[in-house]
């Protein structure tokens, strides 16, 4: 029914009020997507509809016309608001029976359990008739599997685990031996410190280039990284590393990974390797640097502690700032900044001292030094080197760009990789 | 057009194919169906759709025929691959024009930014004719109001921050003009501290008595607080208020506030009035306890600083460890954890000294103290208290629980209300 090789379309209906009030984030179309993507299969259509037995009826109706392959999620519970399999029987023009199978299965997870099993778990055992089960082994309301003039539909319990143990289990390998597909070549390459304008313009011979022979390029941006991601879907692995490896040579200073790697982990790798340690000193992110460093496991090894000094009066005593200092050139300033630095590398007894000081917001700046000024230092083991940032007028994301900012400046520095000074 | 009073729907049409692909979570969609049905407006439909030109014609063909407001996010950045101000102007039969006011709002961001605008930046400022422009005081991409035949589009970028501006100050409050609809009476009161079954049996009576007067109550859980909602949709506000009042007294050591506040905002509120001052010593938190306190505006009058003492050298030298607690007791330890918060009080100066010390794994565990174990002190100025507790062993949500509980805890401290004990 199927020619084998041809990229086929999935949707995702994701049934439940609770994702449409946001009560709950629709984290199990992404993690589908993802998975099916990991597989060179492309979703394309995600809907996320209510519980009533109209809005699930009209969805089945569309994505029959849309797609070959639907995955449903959602509405499989014992309660009376989860209508889903009455609906899958009226859209395939059968019933419920009651199947043994499933019976004995639920239980004995119950028994598993050591759980008593209430009556309304027994119509879990009530399946479509039309329908081949899939056994979950997590949970009570088995996958099912339809399939109608040409369209593979999956029906699916809405609870993470369950889901993605039935996706793995069977609902991936039975579509990959379905629909052979070519794995669409990909590398994703992480970069800080750069907008995607700028960089778009930074890299855009390169890009020409790309594009020129049948790759492609998708610009990816978060608040304070921009990830690239460059794919072939003609296989050509050989092209795609070699772009990555031009891309790398060209922006050291923002490009500081690959895939799903974190700036913390990589700055984390890079002290492991030489057994070299890091502390703070903050002021206006409050121990989010350090939070940041200590996030991930094993970073004892190279994180020895850090001092939050909110007051300039902790500025002078835990850090050893000159009361001169602060007088004369104010708490956000690039000589208080280099201070705390030094006073901190000392205090702790680092190898690496990352400091910031400066104006989160959304109050307290002025003309002269303007809500979202940042003061970032770095003092290593050769020489001392600070920045200045302007980060826009949100706390929260001042906070985190700074975060990210100072893990790469620390990364450029350790690896000797000369940082521009912004021009301001 | 519109009838007043009658329940709108809203559709939501998330463009991008990272949310397709997994790679972000489309957490803007659940972001705004929460505030519209904070508003009393539902959500009755989400679709995600890639960023191609035909499937963002047949999601906005589809949504007029179903939905009367269509809300758009994403695809309005200044690169190749964005094309939905392309496909508006197709469906909409209009021209891009440039915008002399965009262009203007534009400019002055950069000035602002004190950044470079490249030619690529101007682009935003060409605009539909036929739509009205949404001034984006965050970002570049303006925000876009159409009409068409009873249904009204609106098209805002995806860049979260940018979205809930644009929602905030201009789409909620031009649709509760435009659709004025019964506000459902609600309160949400927060607890901390307490699982959702424990809570449940805690205030079983007083929810009976509740529900035999025809109010609702919802249990919203998340790691750490468990937010109690109670409604009535037949206009009782006093009785909602009389219960609320009632749950209060209740449980006093776990309901720290109400609707949207948060802890760290209970607790500073609570420190600013009293004019008295909080520092922190943290070893397994690395930094989080301080962060969250001062990740509000205004902190620094009552935050005076902290130190993160990951390594014991650390918590021995800044926080006045004595190295024989350490050597008998351990780093996680009753002993070690008051010493390092009566140290701080001391090195610090303030009023009031959180201190922990945990094993937040996922590694390093032991038969006496498994992953999880996670040791809080607080020294006050009349009383030194401690707490142990048991997170598991998720590092990320040990963590969280651990910074959400010291900020409980202190609430608790300042509030002189005692804490129990947990058993184990």
């Amino acid at each position: 029914m199927f020619k084998n090789g041809t990229m086929i379309d999935v949707e995702i209906i994701s049934i439940g009020d609770e994702l449409l009030i946001g009560q709950t984030i629709n984290t199990n179309a992404s993690w589908m997507g993802a998975q099916l993507a990991d597989n060179g299969i492309k979703v394309s259509y995600v809907a996320t509809i209510s519980d009533s037995w109209d809005a699930i009826m009209a969805a089945l109706c569309e994505a029959q016309q849309r797609s070959r392959v639907v995955l449903i999620t959602g509405g499989l519970g014992p309660t009376k608001d989860d209508i889903t399999k009455q609906v899958l029987c009226s859209y395939f023009g059968t019933r419920l029976v009651l199947d043994e199978s499933v019976l004995h299965h639920v239980e004995s997870f119950f028994i598993k359990k050591n759980r008593p099993m209430l009556d309304v778990n027994k119509l879990q055992a009530m399946v479509p008739e039309a329908c081949e089960i899939l056994f979950n082994d997590l949970g009570t309301a088995p996958g099912m599997w339809f399939e109608k003039e040409g369209t593979i539909f999956v029906s699916m319990p809405g609870v993470p685990y369950e889901m993605k143990f039935l996706m793995e289990a069977y609902v991936l390998p039975r579509l990959l031996v379905r629909f052979p597909v070519k794995k669409l070549i990909r590398r994703t390459y992480l970069t800080q410190g750069i907008g995607e304008s700028f960089l778009a313009e930074r890299i855009a011979d390169w890009e020409n280039q790309l594009r020129a022979e049948g790759l492609d390029l998708a610009y990816l941006p978060s608040p304070g990284v921009v990830k690239l991601r460059i794919s072939s879907n003609s296989g050509k692995q050989e092209r795609v590393d070699y772009f990555g490896a031009q891309l790398i040579e060209m922006i050291p200073a923002y490009l500081y990974g690959e895939e799903e790697e974190t700036l913390t982990e990589v700055v984390g790798r890079l002290l492991d390797q030489r057994k070299e340690t890091v502390g703070t000193v903050e002021s206006c992110t409050g121990g989010s640097v350090m939070a940041s460093l200590t996030g991930i496991s094993g970073s004892s090894a190279y994180v020895l502690g850090g001092l939050v000094t909110y007051s300039n009066e902790l500025k002078m005593k835990l850090a050893n700032v000159n009361a001169q200092t602060l007088e004369t050139f104010g708490a956000v300033s690039e000589e208080t900044v280099l201070e705390m630095a030094s006073g901190g590398k000392q205090q702790l007894g680092v190898d690496w001292s990352i400091s910031v000081s400066g104006i989160a917001g959304p109050t307290g700046g002025s003309e002269d030094k303007p809500v979202g000024t940042v003061w970032i230092a770095i003092d290593g083991p050769e020489r001392k080197i600070s920045r200045k940032f302007l980060f826009g007028s949100d706390r929260q994301r001042t906070v985190q760009m700074t975060v990210l900012t100072a893990l790469n400046l620390l990364r450029c520095e350790i690896l000797g990789i000369n940082i521009e000074k912004k021009s301001d």
